[in-house]
């Protein structure tokens, strides 16, 4: 499973065995789910379970004892095993057709207001699968929100070869986006003072500059950095979202400055400008549940009041897809893409005579940057580039770059196109070394957002405005 | 507004200010409201307003903020100008009939799964009105779940005369049993340790026997007695309900000496019995969510696992509707009430002559309590009145008395009938001075629970049976 | 015992016997101590317990044991038992005069400065009574430190009468003035979110103005008060001392108004005054272990930091010694009491035909404040009375009145003489019902101090100096 | 400085000059140090400031401030110029022989009880230093009680050269004392969930058996290992002393398994035996203030209590004088070293031909660890001399090894040697790559602490004492 940890898994399973007082269910045919004929007495067994729970019989209390029972039971299982409960879920507790069409005619025919909003209640119940009843009661086991998180961080990578699964990833979506809302979720600020143990998941989930030891962590978190994160309470050692922050003198244009571990720290209130470095989102089992516009929001806030000498907030990004597109165009022979002069230099430089083929594996392999003349040569080349990139690629409603299509959700705008900012081999790999600086602007935030998503405005600085136009 | 005291709501609307830097929004129209003739410039600003919010214009983050700044008009208004915002919600945001109807119609005409699928979840969402989604936005306000627990106490008072709100009403109570999930709640041990300002809603919500004092419930508190308490992370400092508790030797039989202020504390060890002896819901806001259930068994969990000489669970409980119905059955002349002779001595010495309604109102008055003959004549027939009353009064699947009933569908049975055990003006008004004990044996819940929401079987032990019989 | 509450010292009890697993040892003799023909054995028991001790018989953590048994042994003792228990301390573990000899000797005749020094060491355990390291060791008792607390409230008790017990005393309060540095300290900001067991502490230590009931205390921790404590680690939930602060727009004159349960609350924001009306000591047995001036300097400079708009410290303070000093004015016939003219208004005024001891016992029985026009013509001759007995009586390195010494000696200055200020019976009775503001300017407390201390001069506004010359 | 982080010292300085809003004091002369000619008027200031101090000018509240400025003042020092200032300290600020010899002539003049005590007061005050007085002053900085550690820490590395210091370390050793009495101090359980600055620590200052990476440390905190450190409240973020504890099945028998990063974790309520492994005190400056004994005691309860199917108590220690006495008795030619057919056969092996030399230098080096007939040859002569360096080397009251004497002091028994059971090269090389069990039983611990104490008594199993006599 995903992110759950064996020991969380054991743990919670004790947890239910002590709570419940009950003998394992055994679960025979599922565990040996090799086996394709399954005996029908264990799948019988099992759907006894969930009927008896759903029914709520020996009443709400037991209902939820027994939906706990139902997710120790799980927790034992194989893979394969695992995979014929989320399917028996999927196929025999989804929404009844009929009493869909019966709810619906009972609402087409009713005559007055009451009976139409009782019809209409009858059918939004019918709309919900029963299921969701059953998933619902894991919220109140002690690790039972992480137990549904990380049951779909599972499900999801089943998805492909089972798409009947689909319905049930869709139900698990909507419940955790209730129990997720924003509202329930605790901004912790992380520092060198918080527990290791959550800590340590920083380090694991760090997505965008790995963390790469206890002391590189260490120096993330000092006097000039911030390290803010979303919790739930139902999952208090477990980020859901972090945001790292650099407190600097001027707009940070590489990383490398921003991770050396031998700088020594700013006087936090020496700082003009908190940079936004790295965001990652921790659960795969909450994809498509957002917070990464309300966390930079909040810390904006957060910020602005306890350092008010803070007066730019913007980002340094990585441009995941540039490199990518930029082998497409070459594919596509884009006639604009180079000057020819330019185009014809390059090659002289790279010693390369296979044309824009061979430019574009020069690219890529990011070895250009161990070559100072070639470097100089390509640098006005790859801004351009760039610049197109973030302003065109991509359809009006949404640009191709998806690190720029959130800020620009966010209501940031394209602020500076930094040269030789990321050296690592990702950095060179997907991003040409070249990292973007979006800014937030609070009061511009609202107005950005409103013409990037209603008209597919991208907004932009004059001076990458002026790259475009080979400036 | 029921349970809103002024401080708290205050104390939200400046938090707002401050979090969104707004001016506020006038409103002028509904705050006088008492004119009828409200002035259309300011329903439509705060209809552009809800509009805007619901249309994320902005982006989500300020489609929180501007819900946040409706919360906070809210706050300003009058109460016929809370009224007026009320109705506005109900019928200018409520389900769009005609988008269920397409969206019927779409789900009709699906012809494969996947289309179906699809249908049915836009009916789903067509099902749920607008305003569901702004009342939702009041989640993450510090003081925001008490917000909308408050508008809806509010609102229940308004139901009787204007139905037109009843819908509004279902979707607040859909939206707060959502939040209040027995899941996300936190069992509080509630002691004399306990913060005064915390301890100080105990005396204001303790339903069943008045807190008189603060000396009163420090003896509430002490080492022979637990109070436990759910309490929501989103409003900390309230209580949604709590129960109290006493650790004694052998099972309560009346609540004088319960509460007395003169009795030295047992040791916990030396108790076998833990009486129940009040359950208090505290937000009337929250009426139709219910926690008592799950309550009672945490609380005898805990204890059990805490204190392992304790051997019974039972209640100390009033019989609220006893006196009411015993009045009912006077009126109706039910022969079968009072024995012939019962009837003739009672009436001698209550030295009334006209006949049973005599009777009644001597029952009704509570004065018999102190004569002490006039006690002693009643005792059977009451005790028997009492007994019938428990195991007969209401239908088939709902017992009359509403505490009875809460106790038996949770599982409990009716142990025992206590004689003079509530000698208060409302234990002889409401109970003619009697109190009930209901047992909880943890290994018959469930099939007591069973046999009656089932069978509507009531579970009573022989002792209880046998008075029946008169015996 | 003064402030030992049985439940602390049963508490401490049966947490002594779990932690020693020990039977109780007896003491059959002291316990039945009202029998001066004590059994020779008991006390032999006792002493050879406490010899044990002292010589760490079966290593330090066994002698921190027995320490504690005899700690346990000591709560069980009645009044007599005790006061034996403390003379047997007092008499036969004091310090060894043979060994001081032996000590000094051995130092004068040291011819070196290490043996000098050695020697010095010696003499100085020499001068440490054995009973003060048998005392040291309930420091580690959960409630040892309040244990030896309350031991000294009833030792000072004992004092008057049983004088030999001086040393015994002596020797304790060395010991909590070391356990209870400044430096160990924690300042408690008290608020109505503090648990209710040690608010309560409040009500039974005020000292200064009564705190009649739990709404009263309720205001006295609104917005615009504050409330301060210092508390111990080692007793967690008693404070040491606490006072109570006022926010106020411009110097408060009279209790009246701060008491006031009508009044509503200002803005801490809008304040330009902090006023502290109320410093309480709550521990007996700390007296002479001083905290007052540590409390008022922290507070001030909290307050500062957290309201920057607060421009002024000062006290609205009794004289409790006012009344009793003019009494012996009167007494001593004192010439310059009053004016020639300003007694004959007085007499004639007052109804008193009996000179000067009329008026003495008019003042006395504060009946003068219900009557308009004695009250008008008393004001100027009390105030003037009233600013000599502050800036005149007493000696010259103390002033008589202790509130006065006390605030001079902390490096206040007095500011103004307030006229029916505190109405309550005390306040007539000892301060003829006027109040005092003694003004704390940060950058004058040292000048001020070091004035008083060194010079006796009284530091006083010229309003006040005015008063004197009869202004 | 010894422990003293910048860090921690920068932060303290902050703090001081914030708290105290005062310019630094510059200490010009005494910071360019290395010139033997220190201006004398620097020294004047300083010495200026402390008579300020201790005459408490201004009052006790500046006092403390003076001495918070003074340590503010050292901590800008280099090494040279805080020498000077200790120095300063040691010289002007001891004891006063005049006063000493007043007070004493006092006391032998005293003739009766009150003016003999009062004359031994002033004779103990006399005896006191009154740099004493100044340095109790810091217990009340945020930091102040860790500065004086850390003073100590480096005090403590200038006694050899700089003896005259001696009689300052006695007074800050005794005030540190009484500061960290073992009833102030926190026994804390250490988890992974520990804040990762805590954790931090303990890899510091790990004393025993290095702590090699933050994947060591977590294996150390896992559900069969515990962890406790006593920590004081003015240095919360430091451990004083902890000690790391294995839940094991049967009396571990070596190092290495314990430490196995490989080894799955065992159920704590499966393990039958608790051994200590590792102790390690923390602060050099509190050297001399022991915690040992109380820990172990405290460790042994708590765990009895939370495991009580816990039945052996026993470390796993070290030899650490072990190859170095061996040495020492290869040297002295001691004859009953080797039965004589052994060392022949020894020499044999090990292919050295110049006698007892060789063997000493083989045993020394840890070579012959990896030869297996060596090793197999070797274990029974050094399982012997193990024996009698245990249980004869030393003195009388004193055994030679420190590790054992503490144990013995502590009341445990020597229960076995265990051989291979420490192969790192330390192991090797100090003890010979044997570790002892010591074995505390409660019910002998004070028995055995006296027998060892009182008449030099050295408690072993029979096997132990067995292997003495060649068993």
């Amino acid at each position: 499973m995903g992110n759950a940890s064996p020991g969380i898994l054991d743990r919670t399973l004790r947890q239910l065995q002590r709570a419940l007082g009950l003998a394992g269910m055994g679960f025979g045919g599922l565990k040996s789910g090799l086996d394709p004929s399954l005996p029908d007495h264990d799948l019988d067994r099992v759907k006894q379970h969930i009927d008896d729970c759903l029914a709520e019989r020996g009443g709400k209390v037991s209902a939820r004892a027994r939906a706990a029972e139902l997710g120790d039971a799980y927790l034992t299982l194989d893979s394969t095993g695992r995979r014929l409960f989320l399917e028996l879920l999927a196929h025999d507790y989804d929404v009844d057709g009929a009493s869909i069409d019966a709810a619906i005619a009972a609402r087409q025919a009713a005559r007055d207001a009451a009976s139409r909003r009782e019809a209409e209640a009858r059918l939004r119940d019918a709309l919900v699968a029963p299921r969701v009843r059953l998933l619902a009661g894991f919220s109140d086991l002690n690790q039972g929100v992480k137990f549904l998180v990380d049951l779909r961080a599972e499900l999801i990578t089943l998805l492909d070869q089972h798409p009947s699964l689909q319905p049930l990833d869709a139900d698990i979506h909507r419940l955790l986006s209730q129990w997720f809302d924003i509202g329930f979720l605790e901004l912790k600020h992380i520092t060198w003072s918080t527990p290791a143990a959550f800590l340590e998941k920083l380090i694991e989930y760090e997505a965008v500059h790995e963390i790469s030891s206890w002391a590189d962590l260490k120096k993330r978190l000092e006097q000039d950095r911030r390290c803010y994160a979303y919790v739930h309470a139902g999952m208090p050692d477990e980020p859901l979202i972090f945001v790292e922050v650099a407190l600097v003198s001027g707009l940070a244009s590489n990383i490398q400055d921003l991770l050396s571990t031998t700088a020594t720290a700013l006087e936090p209130e020496r700082a003009d400008t908190a940079v936004f470095y790295s965001i990652s989102n921790c659960q795969k089992g909450l994809a498509g549940v957002s917070f990464g516009h309300f966390l930079i929001k909040r810390v904006v806030d957060d910020l602005s009041h306890e350092l008010p000498n803070l007066k730019t907030f913007a980002t340094l990004s990585p441009l995941p897809g540039f490199v990518a597109w930029l082998d497409a165009q070459f594919d596509s022979a884009d006639p604009d893409l180079l000057e020819p002069d330019e185009a014809a230099r390059l090659q002289e430089l790279a010693g390369t005579d296979n044309g824009i083929d061979g430019l574009a594996s020069l690219v890529s392999s990011g070895e250009w940057a161990r070559d100072e003349s070639l470097t100089r040569a390509l640098e006005p080349a790859l801004r351009r580039l760039c610049a197109r990139y973030l302003l065109e690629a991509g359809s009006n409603s949404r640009m191709r770059d998806r690190v720029g299509h959130f800020h620009l959700s966010n209501g940031a705008r394209i602020e500076r196109i930094n040269w030789m900012a990321d050296l690592s081999p990702r950095g060179l790999g997907q991003s040409a070394g070249m990292m973007v600086n979006y800014l937030y602007r609070l009061k511009d935030i609202e107005k950005n957002h409103e013409s990037y998503t209603g008209d597919g405005q991208r907004n932009a600085s004059p001076e990458v405005m002026r790259l475009l136009r080979g400036g």
